[in-house]
This record gives C-alpha cells, structure tokens and sequence, in this order.
C-alpha cells in the first residue's frame, strides 16, 4: 500500500509526543498528509509552527494521549520515554505507543513490559533516515514486536515512510537499525582509510575516489553479489576455491605493512589483519574469507 | 581503444614470465587474442597447456626476454622479480618490462632504478580482478611510472583489460591497489559484523542482506552520493550542519554497548570508537563524520 492510497482511505488521528530534529519531522509529515495531529513537548514552543499548521497542543502528556488512538514517542532514549510517559497514569491504557527512539534490544523488550503493565498495546520501531527524507515512500521504517499492532496501524505508518515488519522479537528493530549502523560505518571508515593511504603519496580523494567509488566499488563490492552469498553464512559453508582465508591474510598483512611504510594511521587494517589471524587460528585457514563470520559471532577467548 | 580494435590492428610480440595462477591467465588471453607469445616458468611444465596452444616455450630468462619487444612479469614478489631476471643479463637492454606483482610503493619505485641500471624501460602495475576475469574489457589494470612505455604498450596491455595510468610515480599502482582491497576488507568486514550482530537475535544471514545489502547499501551509501562529497576532504572541509561526529560518537557508542550485551566480537565497533573519540580530541567534534579523514592522515601520538 502507498502513502498516498493511505492518506485516501485513512485518516487516523495521530500523537507525536516528542519534538526534537526527528520527532518534529514525524509530525509535519503527519499534518501534511491528512492526520488529525496532537502533540506533546518538554519544551511546549517547539510546537508553535505546528499549531500554526492546524495541531492541536495537548497541556499534558495524559491529554495527548487521550486524543489518539495512536501515540507516537520520538524521544531521546528509553529512560526519557518512561520519564515523560509515567505521568500519564491510566491514559494509556487501551491506546497504542508506537515508540521510535534508538536503543538496544533488551531496552526495546523491557518497553513492552512496561506497556503492558499499563495495559497499552506497544510497537518498537527504528527511523532508518534522517529528519528530511521523513515521509518519502522510499524511507525505511522498521519494525518489531506485536504483529497486530503493526497491522492495525500500518496505514498511519505508511505515511511516515516505507514500513518494514521485521518479526515479533521487539528487540529487531533497534538490532537491525544498530547492525545497519555499523555497516554503514565500517564502510565509510573503509573509504576514508583508503583515501588516507592513497593520500599520502599526494593523490587527491577526488581521483582516487572516481576509481574507488565510480568503478571498484559498484563493481568488485556489488552488493548483489555479495547478497548471492549470504546463503553461505546460514549454512556455515565457506569453500576455498576462489581465496582462502591464508591467501587473504597475505593480502591483510601487505596492507597493514603498506600503512606503515606510508606513515598513516595503522589501527584498522592491524585489526582486520588479527582478526583473519584469530580466523585461521581456530581453523579456517582454507575457507573463504567470508568464514570471517564464524569469528564475529562470538567473543574472542582474549575478553 | 577496445581490446577487439587493438587486436585488429596490432598483434605485438609478448613474452609472459612466471606462469602461477595470474600469469596463466595474462599468457592465455595475449594467446587467444592472437599476440606471438613466448613463456617462460621456474617450474616449466606449467607452460604445457599454452605451448600446446602455440605458445613458445623460452629455455632461459634472456632468451623468454629477447623473442619480444615487451615482456610481462607476474612472480610473486619483487624479490622473486629480482631473483628471476638477474639470471638474464644483457637481455634486459633496450626492452621493455612491465612488472605486475603486489608489493609496496618504495618497492615498485626500487625496480624502476633496478630496470634503469639493466637499460631496460619499465612500468609497474597492478591487476584488480582475480585470474578468470583478465581479458574482459572492463577489468581493471592500473599502471603507474613511465607514460611513454604506456603509451608504446598499450595496445597490447588492452588486451589483459581496461588499462588505467594513473601518474608517472610508479608506486601508484601498488599503491592505489593496496588502497582499495584496504576498502574491500572494511566493506566485507562491516556486512560480515553487522550480520553477526543480528544473527545474535537469530536473524538468518540471508533476512538480513536482504534489506542490508538488498535496500540499505545502494542507498545510503550509494557510491555517486558518496563521491559526491570527496571534494569535502581534498579541501578539508567538514560541514557539521547534517550531523557532527559528536552525534556520530553517540551512535558508535551505543553499537559498540549493542555489540557486547549481544555477546559478540566486539574489537571492530571498539575501534570504530576509539577512532571518533580520536577525531574530537584533535577538534572535529562539531565536524561531519568526514572529518575522520585528517585522522587517518597520520599515525596517532601514541604509536
Ligand atoms: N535525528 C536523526 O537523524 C535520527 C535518525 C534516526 C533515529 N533517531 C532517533 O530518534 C530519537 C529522537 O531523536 P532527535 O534527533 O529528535 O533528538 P534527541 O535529542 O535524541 O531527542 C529530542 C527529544 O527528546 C526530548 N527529551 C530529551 N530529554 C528529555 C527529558 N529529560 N525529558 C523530556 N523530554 C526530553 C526532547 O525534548 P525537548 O525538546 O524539551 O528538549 C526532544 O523531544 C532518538 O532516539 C534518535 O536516536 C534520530
Ligand atoms: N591470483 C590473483 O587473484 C591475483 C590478483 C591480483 C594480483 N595478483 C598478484 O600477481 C602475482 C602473481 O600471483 P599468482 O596468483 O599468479 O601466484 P603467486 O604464488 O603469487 O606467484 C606464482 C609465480 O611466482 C613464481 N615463483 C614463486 N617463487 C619463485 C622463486 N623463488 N623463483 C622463481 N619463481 C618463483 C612461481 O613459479 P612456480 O610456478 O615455479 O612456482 C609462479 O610463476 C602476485 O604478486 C599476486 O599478488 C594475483
């Protein structure tokens, strides 16, 4: 279903309580698509162009809550969530918190706990996006927990963006958003450390960048390919026939060594260098580099 | 010039020394697109395959040397480089050798004085596919040093794939190539962590690719968006106002927490930390994540 198709049929009345850069975003898009809009705020002026905009401003959190069936909690972090919503009493209870802060799945688990108590229906959710491209029908929303709450208010979260059901355990959605984080990072990293060492024989990160960028990474690193392989890792199934593990550390230590010699800072490729050590140590010297994944599912001996 | 065209117009003698996986390849494709070629191998029954395809088998170095104006070397290293064509003497003068072994950038800027002293001209490269894609048009070799010998040659360097010259210090090739499996490993490492990380939830590899590898990859970090922001680094020029590396450390922080109450490797997000903390105590607190960069320039003080 579409924002658009559900902004048609729907036009469920919606809470946002929470207006930070992210919280505030939700909202706008929420008014701009049809939704009768309440929200709440720490800081009440945060809301002024929004009430200038048609919301209503609730005087309390218990208020913004009785004048939705969905509430939706943008806030900083779980704590905060408990913090500002434990006033509200029983105005929670038979409503539904829809609740996007980050955090880790325990946090996300023990919510539900706590909604419960209250004898509220309760969503954990994950904004893949930053605040601009909230309500484009590409930007991903994940989701976990209680798959009729997110059935039940699909239509309203549609309009925030593409909204993804990603299993009842409630802790995937923060896991997932966290798991996705980490890739994004270790890949910027990886581009930035490769400028560096290209960098320090005076090339620009323009031209190494149309190489790395424009060619060898939609090529050599073509997340289809990549995505061909991942039946492998469920499978614990690594043959050796295109690159073992040995043969890459080669190729590890020659980076780790060429960091040296250009004088740039050593610590990632050194790591990623002890990390295919500690994979052929515990025997996966003639797998694929991808048995890699063996090794990050657990904690070393060492810690 | 496609490899086709230069194939139509030139048909340049070639002589291949060292026959391992990789100069098999480069000996088969100058074959099969019609280059006289002259081989030679420390271990010579390698060549049976190739002389019973036409190629001529050299006795010695110097004779594999002298049957062809330009002969290409794929040893293992640049001592094996060395060791391999000491042996050959005089033949050196007046030809030219294109050296396609890893190896470090002073060990690349080593042979062209080694090559000097024997009259020989020489250019280094480097090969960015494994053996079955060389000869395919669109992939990549790179080659730094002389621009007069990769202009004399190119037609028959065509042949092996796209040929890239990327500056007259011949420590470029290796250098850049260093660069961007330095990219690759960080990339793999990153997807193969983050699926960890789920797959502490019991998230099945292929589930997460999907979205991680299937959605999240070519769009947040969609490699034109990315190049779209090099010039930022060559110019230094970190902009904070889509989100600060003090933000940035946030999120590290609470992926690295995530990973360690998962019970997973946590060394990669420990470091990925480490670095932003890094990044802030030099100033780029209020900078964009980008600014990491002018960290890896250098070594930290404390190595
Ligand atoms: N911004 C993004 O790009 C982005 C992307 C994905 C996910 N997220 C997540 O979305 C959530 C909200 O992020 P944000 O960017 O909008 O800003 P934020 O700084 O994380 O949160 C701001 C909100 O929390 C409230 N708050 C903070 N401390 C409070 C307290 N002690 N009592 C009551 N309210 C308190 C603020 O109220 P006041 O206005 O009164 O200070 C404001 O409504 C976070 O969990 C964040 O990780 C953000
Ligand atoms: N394979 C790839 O995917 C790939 C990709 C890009 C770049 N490269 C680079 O290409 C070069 C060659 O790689 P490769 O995969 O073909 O295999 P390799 O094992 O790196 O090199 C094998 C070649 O070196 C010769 N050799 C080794 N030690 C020798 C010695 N002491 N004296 C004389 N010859 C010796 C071998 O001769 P024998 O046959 O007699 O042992 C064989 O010709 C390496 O620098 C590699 O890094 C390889």
């Amino acid at each position: 279903m579409t924002t658009q198709q559900s902004t048609q049929r729907f036009s469920t009345a919606v809470t946002v309580v929470g207006l930070g850069p992210m919280g505030e975003a939700l909202a706008e898009t929420l008014l701009a698509q049809g939704h009768p809009l309440t929200v709440w705020n720490r800081t009440p002026d945060k809301a002024d162009g929004l009430v200038a905009r048609g919301a209503h401003r609730a005087a309390t959190v218990a208020d913004a809550v009785s004048a939705s069936p969905l509430t939706v909690a943008c806030l900083k972090d779980y704590d905060t969530l408990y913090g500002v919503f434990e006033p509200a009493g029983d105005a929670l209870a038979g409503r539904t918190l829809v609740n996007l802060n980050s955090g880790t799945p325990k946090e996300a688990r023990a919510a539900v706990l706590w909604a419960e108590e209250r004898g509220a229906e309760y969503l954990d959710g994950a904004i893949m996006v930053p605040p601009p491209l909230v309500g484009h029908p590409d930007s991903v929303f994940l989701y976990s927990g209680s798959r009729d709450v997110f059935d039940k208010h699909r239509a309203a979260l549609a309009a925030l963006g593409d909204p993804r059901y990603l299993g009842s355990d409630p802790g995937l959605a923060v896991l997932y958003n966290t798991a996705l984080l980490d890739m994004m990072y270790a890949t910027l990293n990886g581009w930035l450390h490769a400028t560096a060492l290209v960098g320090s024989a005076n090339v620009s990160a323009v031209e190494f960048s149309e190489l790395a960028l424009g060619w060898f990474m939609p090529t050599v690193l073509d997340p289809k390919s990549l995505l061909a392989k991942a039946p492998d890792l469920d499978r614990a199934d690594y043959p050796g026939d295109l690159g073992t593990m040995d043969m890459n550390l080669n190729a590890l230590d020659h980076i780790a060594r060429t960091t040296l010699e250009q004088g740039i800072h050593p610590d990632h490729p050194r790591l990623m260098k002890e990390i295919a050590e500690q994979a052929i140590a515990v025997g996966h010297g003639g797998h694929s580099y991808l048995s890699l994944f063996e090794v990050f599912k657990k904690k070393p001996q060492t810690h």
